[in-house]
């Protein structure tokens, strides 16, 4: 078969004849689409297109099932686990510049985004309102990525994931057929819930055009925290209680002294010690935060914590959060010319200490380099484990690590995933987690959206 | 065909060899199964069978999946929207009897519950434990028949609805096989929103016979208070206007001037008028308690609320929450012999005003009786529109005003059902409020778990 005749040459050509330049088979611009931060084997896709209307999109999508070719939706590009590798090759569909906040609703506390929206983007542009969107993975992801793959953040122990902040969403269907899902009311009883299916469905379901956001109040007092401990138990069992007491912390951020060791040196933390560190936020009425505060206060106290400093302003707020979401950048420059296997483990909130204990001593027989950081209040903690970059060893010994720390949480009732998603890196646990038969629903229910199979072929699904 | 080769006297009788006598015939009893507490014509199953265990309900799927018989979930039987109606006939699958609670997690704040366990049941269990199940309809109703409606109450304003509340099912499949759904983790990024899709699925993807449940604790401190309105827009007005400035109100719910004579008669609420009101709950500690009174003191006063009664302690408490949740029967008690078509539109909180002060005139210009009561923090209210028991001329012009009430909502953004579900009675609207195509993917889902259509067939689709 020449070039010439191949399905997706055809497909390409069709899409260029609306896209015009907006598509491309330029090798720097594919290399730029061929995977994420993430540690997957790289794979060019034939093509590069960057659709900006919901009908672009549709009429993409129409050509691909035709002629079934794949098509791998791409936004920031800052996954961690190969959603955008686009493993059979085929269409990388970019929607990044699908940029326009469509309405934002005081009233109703809602907006309308497209996908390629950032979530700096949307809060920069929510601020003279009063109002912010809570959810905050550690990337300048989009929210179009962040719906995708079920994302969340270091807000989501006050104001939930990703899926409990979409109201409703405009999806394009594998054949090009475009649907909303959802609606504007804060509940309802009205149908399958196709919101939440089409939510960490990481692009094999459909294309996510628009998002329907649920926004919250600026609250009226925040205030941060930093706690240090001598070791880390003390750190973990003080989460486990604050969390257990229902105090209604908006932050509760666990990093060990591996990880608070690269930050001070990459965020000139001078004023910490590389120790076991909680950073913390409160937000409420002033008199709420100083409640919330005193009750963390005697809990760490208690636990061994060595102080209880204040981030009083929004300079020294600002600086320590961007610390704790440069984290992962921390930790990658903490070796230079290094990548990050990153797990992603999940657990009840009275396994943590177990969970995570029993990495550090995983990571501590494995010899590798793993700092530790985590969204703790929701039992969700990663390690980042640093090999080189042409080190395949290495990378072999990193994923060994990996499948240690996932099968311990998966024995203490835990998941494979907090926040990141599937995508390549974690296929192989989903049947142990979920069993044979809820995977095969999961396929039939891929089958019945995608017949053809065109929507990120690869991902989630070993098979 | 005589009786005796119908594919469901086949069935019938293969599971009365595994079932003994809690399979039944009986005529009472498939009468008493013939429908919940709705206005919808009575349809008498071809048997009752009472499930005790998982594997009961998975060999009795399994063998109406095999010979093409309907097969109807039924639980406590107080669906508002013809759920449990076996329209096409079929085997009547009462859970009721599975109502062991199965554990309970303080430390992880959930449980594990049969479907045939009441919120009653739960919450007498969890009491002494410091913790509760906030999910509360105005009726005895089994936690499966919640999950399968997606039903909420008036708690759902801070706690959420059960969609919020549920973690995980363990849910048996068309066929008899069994899948869990969900995980033990307060969030996970793993794999399709199973969970999430049987909830609100209406026993029309499959069986559910275990739930995950999310628990809450016990408040420091609670405070309930009463507020009444010398006319209605001020007391929807005050709404809008807390619910705006993020006061976390555990309950704020109206009752018109109709529903509070109703009210005041059945629950002996002697020391209040008919006028239009709001009951409110207040939970968090001591301060935090007196700070959010005291903010949504300040706006009903503006508002024209005449004064603000405290219910402090716990038997004026419980006596105002018993006569809310008794809404229902104190409007049917007010017309003796009559039955009431309940509407369940739900707003976004901006367009609230509009949609409840346009259903009072529509109500006005039926002639018709129709007290009102509402979730209204969530946008959410009922009118119970009273018709004779044998009234059909009544009973279409209820359906009548409904279809107005319902018209006005979706004009407004909103939806045909906030919590009730569609059932029979809102499938009319359904196309309307999501399209076509969308409509047209939820049957897919149905079609690809269900290809023999047996689990409650006629309910939520027309066709």
């Amino acid at each position: 078969m020449t070039a010439e005749t191949r399905p997706v040459d055809h497909v390409i050509a069709a899409i260029r004849a609306f896209l015009g330049d907006r598509i491309t088979t330029n090798i720097a611009m594919r290399e730029q689409h061929s995977r994420g931060e993430d540690t997957t084997t790289p794979v060019l896709p034939d093509a590069v297109a960057f659709a900006e209307t919901t009908e672009e999109v549709s009429q993409i999508l129409a050509l691909c099932h035709r002629h079934g070719v794949p098509v791998v939706a791409f936004g920031a590009g800052t996954s961690l686990e190969g959603h955008v590798t686009p493993v059979r090759a085929g269409i990388s569909l970019d929607l990044s510049r699908m940029t326009a906040i469509l309405d934002v609703s005081p009233d109703d506390m809602d907006c309308l985004v497209e996908p390629g929206v950032t979530r700096h983007q949307l809060n920069d542009h929510l601020r003279d309102q009063g109002l912010f969107f809570p959810v905050d993975p550690g990337s300048h992801c989009t929210i179009g990525g962040m719906c995708a793959t079920r994302a969340s953040g270091t807000n989501a122990v006050r104001y939930g994931t990703i899926r409990e902040n979409v109201m409703g969403l405009e999806v394009v269907l594998a054949d090009g057929r475009v649907i909303n899902t959802g609606s504007r009311t804060r509940k309802a009883a009205n149908g399958y819930d196709l919101t939440r299916l089409m939510i960490g469905s990481e692009g094999t379901l459909g294309i996510i055009t628009k998002i329907r956001l649920r926004l919250h109040g600026i609250p009226e007092a925040t205030s941060a925290a930093v706690v240090q401990f001598p070791e880390m138990r003390g750190c973990v069992e003080s989460v486990i209680q604050v969390m257990q007491l229902g105090v209604p912390v908006a932050r509760i951020e666990l990093l060990d002294e591996v990880q608070m060791a690269c930050c001070i040196a990459h965020s000139k933390l001078d004023n910490l010690e590389a120790l076991p560190t909680l950073f913390l936020e409160f937000h409420g009425s002033e008199a709420g935060v100083a409640e919330q505060a005193e009750t963390v206060k005697a809990v760490v106290t208690e636990m061994g914590g060595l102080g209880f400093a204040w981030a009083a302003d929004s300079e020294t707020r600002n600086k320590l959060w961007t610390a704790r979401h440069n984290a992962y950048w921390a930790a990658i420059a903490s070796q230079p010319g290094s990548r990050g296997v990153t797990t992603d483990v999940c657990v009840p909130i009275s396994r943590l200490a177990d969970a995570l204990l029993g990495a550090k001593e995983d990571i501590e027989a494995s010899g590798l380099s793993a700092p530790m950081v985590g969204h703790v209040g929701d039992g969700n903690f990663h390690t980042v484990i640093l090999v080189g970059q042409d080190d395949p060893a290495a990378l072999e010994r990193a994923w060994e690590l990996d499948r240690k720390i996932v099968a311990r949480a998966l024995a203490l009732g835990g998941t494979c995933s907090g926040e990141h998603g599937v995508g390549l890196g974690k296929r192989e646990f989903l049947e142990q987690e979920h069993g044979m038969e809820a995977l095969a629903v999961m396929q039939s229910i891929k089958a019945a959206l995608d017949p053809k199979g065109i929507l990120n072929p690869g991902k989630m699904f070993r098979n």
